[in-house]
């Protein structure tokens, strides 16, 4: 897994039909002191999490397994982090 | 999933027969404040995606997955995006 | 597998019930002359690694594979490196 | 997929067993205005292409799907491109 | 594919059991014009590579394919390279 903030939402009316009801959320991968990467991933929420908090993602064939849904998905966020300690 | 923008299209006679009928569309990666990457990707379209439209891509075995087909298949295109909201 | 450096864990109350009961630990991946590159990765300690360790880390769906429980984990900690000889 | 420039091949006489008889080619990728990044894939072709075409490039299980062939592939050439529409 | 060469091998007494007898070997990446990458990869030697010696390296879950062993591995040496014709 990798650690990422929420930093918004994807609103996309056609879409896959089995993203139907999915929320997903615009995640940046953060490095080390928390700093935000540039880059963007859409991950599905699957823990009920919200924009600005910081997360766990996975990805690639392992997003479909965390979803448990056979839905085109390839990045799931699997938990909220309290804390990093480093 | 993440974010791009189509930029054009490919033609390819000579394929693997499993291709043919595919729309292959040139995808750029978006990162943040909608920039785009100078990276491209070779995305099949599931959802009628056009040029300059911002879409949702998978990845991977998902690709295969969201294009239920048996190709040599390993980036798809599963929604138009709407609005990110950021 | 790559080598990395344990440099930290996370807390996270909020997860998928298949992740409760794993120690999960934050890994910077090292380059050449053991370098620490400012990217993190959540990994899965399946060896009783601990902070300030170097390990064996794989990824993707290895990681399911040598866990070997059913559980969203596409990173895991295989092995602590004794020495590298370069 | 991605696109690539072949840029030359690949001699190797002790291989696994189930790579005799494939062609190694050496792949570039190109980002955008068709410049050719510095890294270098091997790919398996599966469309006799030719060094100097521009090709279609599979990667990861998608590969070993593509060549149809059990054996240790993690790239694969699926198309040679006609032209591409930017 | 890609192509790397072997600059040394990781000793690691505490592993994964599925790993023991598995020879550990330090790869490093090459880019074009056989510069090599600062990056490091850890892989499984299929073929009796040595240090300093060009090699063929799969990853993923054609990693795994390619030892044809259960053990959690994500990297392996296929092939070594005698000639390149770039």
């Amino acid at each position: 897994m990798y650690i990422g903030k929420v930093i918004g939402n994807v609103v996309a009316t056609k879409k896959d039909s089995r993203l139907v009801g999915s929320k997903l959320l615009i995640v940046c991968p953060l490095v080390r002191d928390s700093k935000e990467k540039d880059t963007m991933v859409v991950a599905v929420d699957a823990v009920g999490a919200g924009i600005g908090e910081v997360v766990l993602v996975v990805k690639g064939s392992t997003a479909r397994a965390a979803l448990g849904i056979d839905a085109p998905i390839d990045a799931a966020i699997v938990g909220i982090v309290d804390t990093m300690e480093v």
